[in-house]
């Protein structure tokens, strides 16, 4: 007998329990953006593997619902005889069973899994959704991975820069200020920063997949399994109570009677709202304060930063002098260096750094085409070689014990075309211009997000990401709330944010190109405030049309230059320092 | 007997109607921005008489909400023995009536003044809400000014550039999308787009005071005074039902009746909620979809503003050559020219214009520290000199029967010092950088407003008001719903729309800078728009450091002044002519 395709199998189950169908989000307990394989539920019963999307299980048919960006992967990865794509914002899924099912359907989804603003998008569509708490995937899906159990370490203070007991007394006071007994956390990163811990169960990732209860008395119940907490001392452990993340949603409900828990909408599990409510406690929805606390970096966050960049900079002139070197030699030599090749030298030269831990997330190393694709990585079957006619894009970063980087440099090894050479202008003016920005105190991202798209728009090009993000403290490499992009982001602006600055341009089958600095927002005159750069990577001139280049950008890059030339050149090895004179030499002697 | 004073005679009313107190909005049932005498309530019962505010009259006590605008006004037009003042946004009053009273107290509101958003945060104020219909003010307000009974005047459709049924069956069309069988009309603005008529109820605002059903069929039922309809011509009378305006809510109420209403949560009073709810039907909460077709001109309204603009461009020179000659020998003469007395010059300049009707709001004529105030009027009491030491403000703009303009210059006639040089320059370069870009088809107002300010926030200063507004097509000199500011701004931008760009600074006590165009938005390359000038004034450039200007800036200007002076020259009097050659002399020049 054959055995069951996953999809036969959950409609068999399906069946068993009188459902109609399933909803199965790629998503884990704490909306990760990258989640552990045990949590790839959508991956199993699909085969589709991009960050975001949701399935939809019926009877008879079964549907995928992504976005635009993953609407030709989707159709490469899943069979497209058992499933129709559908587009996850234009056509979303609640609109599709309030359009093509009668009502009262009984869809099964798993509370654990979804968040109330999408809870709330379901129940508009008339179907009878049914909560499924008993992880139903589990049963057949046979070759599940292990959940992670990696293990946790302390943050030393004196990088951390405030105590938990300090952390969870002003969250007390914020939950006091908004009337509320309990805060629900169940971001990991946002446990990690009131805790002063980092997790291992997610590469890339430092965060302990875990829960959190705070009172506003300031006292913590950590839902985390025993296992992870080997690494960490007694200090800690016996002044928060330890319980299984299994326990998390009753205790919620056993707590809840006559109390009001704040959750956060957009990424609280819907499951927390149920146990609340059914243990007669209220809700208030609001963003979870830590989020706010933690994006304003304190001074010793501050100067982790600014030292690990430091390091993080001398590997990249390491790397980018050998590169200078390596590109012209193999290439005459009839033997390009790959893709692969200079991304596995990059993470070497990084792995010799003191307090380097690992990657900060998946390196970009493309050339040629491969980087008009923004979220390249680079297999054995796409890997190009690097060419002195095309440019090279390198985006990456590192996960030091004192902090975290994320940088991008696009390099010419001296032969692109000008119509090449015009786009690369045009995406330096547009860094150039949002860097060097004066501003108001509390401006948002999305007010200042197209001064770095101006130098684009001018010549009727545009790119199609965001221009910035957060970036977290030895935590995600995506940090939420700040974010520099067309869409809206309400969060003020204010000193001791750390943000990226990445404009890009892209033409498919082309070329791409990104320029990254990670920066500080600092504070300049009274009530305005300034982007300090925490990158120290020289930036390529090679491929930039100097004319086009006015006083104030040559005068900006040449201080920046000069800041980089000198941080670095005590770090760098002695071999990279003739290259990192040249590449930080001022833009009039270039231009001479 | 001393007659009693408003306060006690609505003190008086509500014991009398067992009322513990009452709301009383700055508002008509149009939610103008002028309205008629007749309906400032809001004056008659406080004494203040600003555009924005409500007032809330207990038994034992007054109180005043204002915005940050009005905080000083306010203290100077009531009787503080009487009111107290409080912040509109700050500490709204449904939050005051939360806190202060005791639930359940009966508090009175005409639901022909409050919208519908408004209505529901005063639900959450605990008080018992009680709708009161039969204007209960008119009692006490023995001299309340008539209501307006403006004529109607048609609008020809080769000024209109469409016709009335063809307007209908778009609302018609959007209605159907929309899945409502009805759209109640309540913006005046909306209905004299629709109807191709243009009232004249209020002065400088051009719009019938009147509310229309459209039904999903195209069919249009108009509550309107039959007095103003006497010069309106029997085909449009034929083709829409007429009704008097105190009909309006009953046929809400009668129609509805299993049928679905589109109401605009900000903008319809709340009167017709509960008449559509009383009636039995239901409620669609969607923007008027009048409010965008109209905001996107059609070929014959962009014709009728580039020709209204040509004209008033004729008139500002005349003004401004006069202005040049004028302030010098005035002020050599010991008898300074007046900010009134330049205003009433330039009124009778555009009076001579063949096309003008009226001036398109109140001019603010301010120099020297008069113009710090944005929105300050002179008055015999305030009126000061014109001086060769200080700006001269000037924002005015005319109603044309094919137009509307909107324009302000700032005027130095030869000393102002290094500091308002400065300022002058920025305000200068953000006007300049905002209206030379080219920017993707569909980008919002609050993502390009930063462009007008970044020169001023490169000196650590600001301007706190909006970048740029919509002028409607010989209808409102504020249209919505486009706008560029700091304020999220949801609508897109495309060719076609018409907006103003005017960054300025002001130093309290001491100067105001302003720099206006109207502008129209035009297509470009693919995909992309631009700015189109309709302003044709010469922009003051005494008053710049040329050294600050780029070669871009300095292009720009030369080529607008260019076509400024083209344009213009055949249209103004030949003693002006000398004077725009020299106002629009290329800046080479000027710096040689």
């Amino acid at each position: 007998m054959q055995p069951q395709s996953p999809l036969a199998a959950l409609r068999s189950l399906l069946k068993e329990r009188e459902l109609d169908g399933m909803l199965i989000p790629r998503a884990d307990a704490h909306q990760s953006e990258y989640s552990a394989p045990f949590d790839d539920k959508l991956a199993f019963i699909s085969g589709f593997d991009g960050s975001a999307g949701l399935a939809l299980i019926l009877a008879d048919r079964a549907l995928l619902f992504v976005d635009g960006r993953y609407q030709v992967q989707a159709r490469q990865q899943v069979k497209l005889d058992e499933f129709d794509i559908h587009h996850l914002h234009d056509e979303p899924v609640h609109l599709w069973l309030r359009d093509n099912l009668p009502s009262g359907r009984r869809i099964a989804f798993e509370p654990m899994l979804m968040v109330n603003s999408q809870y709330e998008s379901l129940r508009t569509s008339g179907c009878d959704l049914v909560a499924v708490n008993d992880d139903p995937l589990n049963e057949i899906w046979t070759t599940r991975p292990a959940a992670p159990r990696g293990a946790i370490r302390p943050m030393p203070i004196a990088v951390s820069g405030e105590s938990t007991a300090s952390k969870c007394s002003r969250v007390a006071k914020a939950l006091d200020h908004a009337g509320a007994d309990y805060l629900a956390v169940t971001l990991p990163d946002n446990i990690a920063w009131l805790l002063n811990v980092r997790g291992s169960d997610i590469p890339m990732s430092p965060v302990p997949l875990s829960f959190a209860l705070v009172s506003a008395e300031g006292g913590v119940e950590w839902f985390v399994d025993e296992e992870k907490l080997r690494q960490l001392d007694s200090s800690l452990l016996e002044s928060v109570s330890i319980q299984r993340p299994e326990a998390f949603i009753a205790r919620c409900q056993q707590l809840a009677a006559g109390k009001r828990f704040l959750l956060d909408e957009d990424n609280a599990p819907v499951a927390v709202r149920f146990a609340v409510e059914q243990g007669g406690g209220a809700i208030k929805w609001q963003a979870d304060p830590i989020t706010l606390m933690k994006a304003n970096k304190n001074d010793a966050e501050l100067e982790g930063y600014r030292a690990c960049h430091v390091q993080d900079g001398a590997a990249w002139v390491n790397f980018l002098a050998w590169l200078s070197h390596e590109v012209p030699l193999r290439e005459a030599a009839g033997n390009p260096l790959s893709e692969l090749e200079a991304q596995e030298k990059q993470l070497a030269l990084r792995k010799a750094c003191d307090n380097f831990r690992e990657q900060s997330f998946g390196t970009i190393s493309a050339a040629a085409a491969n980087a008009a694709m923004c979220h390249y990585h680079s297999t054995p079957e796409t890997n190009v070689a690097i060419t002195s006619n095309e440019f090279y894009l390198n985006d990456s970063g590192g996960q030091y014990s004192n902090g975290t980087t994320d940088a991008t440099r696009t390099l010419n090894f001296g032969q692109v075309d000008a119509q090449r050479r015009l786009h690369y202008t045009a995406v330096l003016k547009g860094f150039l211009s949002l860097i060097s920005l004066q501003f108001p105190q509390g401006t948002q991202g999305h007010q200042l997000d197209a001064f770095a798209r101006r130098p684009l728009w001018e010549l009727g090009l545009d790119y199609d990401h965001g221009t910035g993000h957060g970036v977290g403290h030895c935590l995600l490499i995506h940090e939420n709330p700040h974010r520099m992009a067309k869409k809206v982001n309400p969060w003020p602006m204010q000193p001791g944010n750390i943000l990226t600055i990445e404009p890009g341009y892209y033409l498919a089958g082309s070329h791409g190109i990104r320029i990254e600095n990670q920066v500080e927002v600092v504070a300049s005159q009274p009530g305005f405030c300034q982007f300090a750069s925490l990158t120290l990577i020289p930036i390529d001139l090679s491929a930039v049309e100097l004319s086009l280049l006015s006083e104030q950008e040559i005068a900006w890059l040449d201080e920046y230059h000069q800041r980089v030339r000198e941080t670095l050149s005590p770090h760098v090895a002695s071999e990279a320092r003739p290259w990192l004179i040249e590449a930080t030499a001022p833009v009039r002697t270039q231009r001479a």
